[in-house]
């Protein structure tokens, strides 16, 4: 199951001005010492995280955000970063060039001055070692494209990060930066790592290196004193500074306990499958196994329950009914690993919701099929004709109004009750119950009732074209 | 059937001013001479054509062009024509004035000097005698919108009127008008009657009547010689002057022919079914019938087809599939009345699509249960299934990707095989046959194939959404 119908939101009279981003710059230089014991040497940017390195994440979240240029800074074991930024710059095709940084080992604002030597223009500038929810940083871009002065991307929520004491935090005052620093004991904000850097951040490193201070943040604090950088808050949305085992576990932890479609998630998905599926997913996500490869599986287990519903005998109806739950759940996880790692396609999407429809129509094969052998009535396959139908339609009006009307069909009570979770589970109830024609001819019935609902509030609430 | 998928052509990047577009004064206060005999004294406006009165056209069309502000010359049985133009003003909750023209049997130059009086701004100016498909009057209030002097529409086609000898002829230089007159030898073009008035208008109106001329055209003369009016060359749409009985059969007879839902259409529909359909439409089109009850009434048909298909006998089963075929041809009516009505709508065409499935379904029921009669064999219904499934999945998948894509699936060779129109023909063809089963597994088939063929070439071209 894969959310997000594919409905074009924008408003009906737009006028945007198409200006390219700015490029992106990635600080892969440090050592990500406190990473080392469980990494057994990869350097920070090669650490995976989710199925992804981290290095190769920073690019897909800029890349969403409709960056098409990047320089990454490297330092330590540099010849491992740049093979690695090779093998990304052509699994992605885009430009992705190198900056050798002979001083990484001071800190990390002799990082962000090489790539200001190298590029003299503005860039956004993100730390390898930063995830961000890929919303965050499309939002940072497009104020970045607005904005007179450098920026810094603050979360004023000092519970979100998981290690405060090593967070650098910032004193704001409006959108004014007054202080950071690791060691501030008053503030109201949690520096994101997520900058947009004019040339005069150069000035501003080079004159805090003077007084032997090499750090990022020195430079930041010298601009805040002459108001040259601003804080762009950002709520509400995930990020994680992974510079530690623990962290890395943590944000895994928050990350996949938050995966599912929110709103679009039928009963059964939000309360049973995705408590399941997201810790399939989670061990899945860093196999090399494919989004459309899971669907694949999810049906080929449907098609075994279907087939072993049309087995007389009890035991066989309750294993078919368990294998269409276990199918179900699966299907979660084809758009989990595919949000997790930043894959989702509209091909996926639809490949995926082809097999469903599949998938169902075989499960009703199959039952009417077991039921048919007992009780041998024509009736039943008329039932079962009228039940895939039903689970068909109850899909394809949804499609349907959303593509003729702009938006998506308004939600009803029965709404909830025709979503495949729900069918799937109802079927497998059937199964323990040893009923699962039943089940399945008053899921179907209910399918229907809903087109009906769904055709009848149409009419009645006059959303009718007069012209 | 109805066509045109809802899909949303605008470009990625748009920008529009909305503008509101200026009123039309509708020209309604002619006598209409040459149409009296077969309209036993009706006034012109009121005459009925294709379902609506010219005048209720001529305002349907205003609006599908944007304009919500309507003017509207009385003379001739002016009392008559108010109390239709109140009818329409509650119909469509516009306003629509009223301006008496006692002079109109002047000419029609007094008509509009009268609205010129009333109006005192620019405005869109058309004869009710004309029919317009509404794009042209879209295209031509959008030029209108954009224009600094009076504007007309004109016509190059000489060969697209009915009546040469009776139309306004129109000499052009580029955009320039040289001359106008019904009497031109030599000419390019053909005055349209759709006009777009600035306030100077009324000088050469005034100046043509100090001379005796109160016709329209006199006053474009003069303003042409000033070049304070420029032409607008429309080509390769429909319009019609209609102003004698024949004409108005004429331009009937032309609509009727062009109304199919073009490039949409199956071949059985293209070559068979609106031959038949467009008839039945030009009849029912003047009777209050609703495309929305021809749903319904083509529903039914299939309905009784499909309970025919299952009863036993080859009389029987022949009756069935001239019902099928005969609800198919009804299905053209509904979106052909629409259409001729400008009465389309989204719940329109939402209703009678989703009735088809339905139907469709019903059909699949009935063939299958009188083959189960003398087959039974549960095979028959897995067939059944499998057939339905791929009916209603062959239309899923155009509106999955059209919805997720933004753009009507890319046709393929089985794309017209997996239309109703061809799928209700074919079953026709297997119950002449007395093979009607058979004729419905190999259209699902098909269905399938086409559906599999769609996915396969989908993810081959690689339309993946890589980010």
């Amino acid at each position: 199951m894969r959310g997000v119908m594919g409905i074009d939101k924008r408003k009906k009279v737009s006028c945007v001005l198409k200006k390219t981003p700015p490029p992106a710059v990635i600080l892969a230089a440090g050592m990500g010492s406190r990473l080392r014991k469980r990494n057994g040497g990869i350097p920070k940017p090669l650490t995976r995280y989710l199925g992804l390195t981290l290095l190769e994440r920073a690019i897909k979240t800029c890349m969403r955000a409709g960056i098409r240029e990047f320089y990454v800074v490297v330092g330590y074991k540099k010849e491992m970063v740049k093979k690695h930024v090779e093998e990304l710059k052509k699994k992605y095709r885009v430009p992705i060039e190198v900056i050798e940084n002979p001083n990484w080992e001071r800190g990390n604002g002799t990082s962000v001055l090489a790539a200001l030597r190298r590029l003299k223009k503005p860039f956004i500038l993100l730390m390898c070692d930063h995830v961000f929810d890929p919303e965050i940083v499309k939002t940072f871009v497009e104020r970045a494209m607005e904005s007179g002065t450098s920026l810094l991307a603050v979360d004023p929520r000092k519970d979100w990060v998981f290690d405060l004491e090593d967070a650098t935090k910032v004193k704001l005052r409006g959108d004014n930066i007054v202080d950071i620093g690791k060691e501030l004991e008053n503030f109201n904000g949690i520096d994101m790592g997520l900058f947009y850097c004019l040339p005069d951040f150069t000035i501003a490193l080079e004159e805090a290196a003077e007084e032997g201070e090499y750090s990022l943040s020195a430079g930041v604090r010298f601009l805040a004193g002459k108001k040259r950088i601003k804080a762009v808050k950002m709520d509400g949305r995930m990020w994680f500074d992974l510079d530690t085992p623990e962290s890395i576990d943590h944000a895994r932890k928050v990350v996949l306990e938050s995966i599912s479609t929110k709103g679009e998630d039928g009963y059964i998905s939000r309360f049973l499958n995705r408590k399941i599926s997201t810790r399939i997913s989670g061990w899945l996500v860093n196999t090399r196994i494919t989004p459309n490869t899971i669907s694949v599986i999810s049906f080929v287990i449907a098609l075994a329950g279907a087939f072993l519903f049309g087995v007389k005998g009890y035991l066989w109806t309750l294993f078919a009914g368990i294998l269409v739950q276990l199918a179900s759940i699966v299907d979660g996880c084809d758009g989990e690993i595919a949000r997790l790692r930043m894959q989702s396609s509209r091909f996926g999407a639809w490949f995926d919701t082809l097999l469903d429809r599949y998938a169902d129509m075989a499960i009703a094969l199959g039952v009417t099929y077991g039921y048919w052998l007992v009780n041998p009535h024509p009736l039943a396959w008329i039932g079962c004709a009228v039940a895939v139908t039903g689970f068909i339609l109850a899909s394809y009006t949804r499609k349907e109004y959303a593509l003729r009307y702009g938006v998506p069909i308004p939600s009803g009570p029965f709404d909830k009750l025709t979503k495949r979770d729900l069918r799937l589970f109802g079927i497998f109830l059937g199964a323990i119950f040893n009923r699962p024609f039943l089940a399945m001819v008053i899921l179907g019935g209910i399918s229907h009732i809903y087109i009906l609902s769904r055709l009848v509030s149409t009419y009645v609430s006059g959303r009718e074209f007069q012209g």
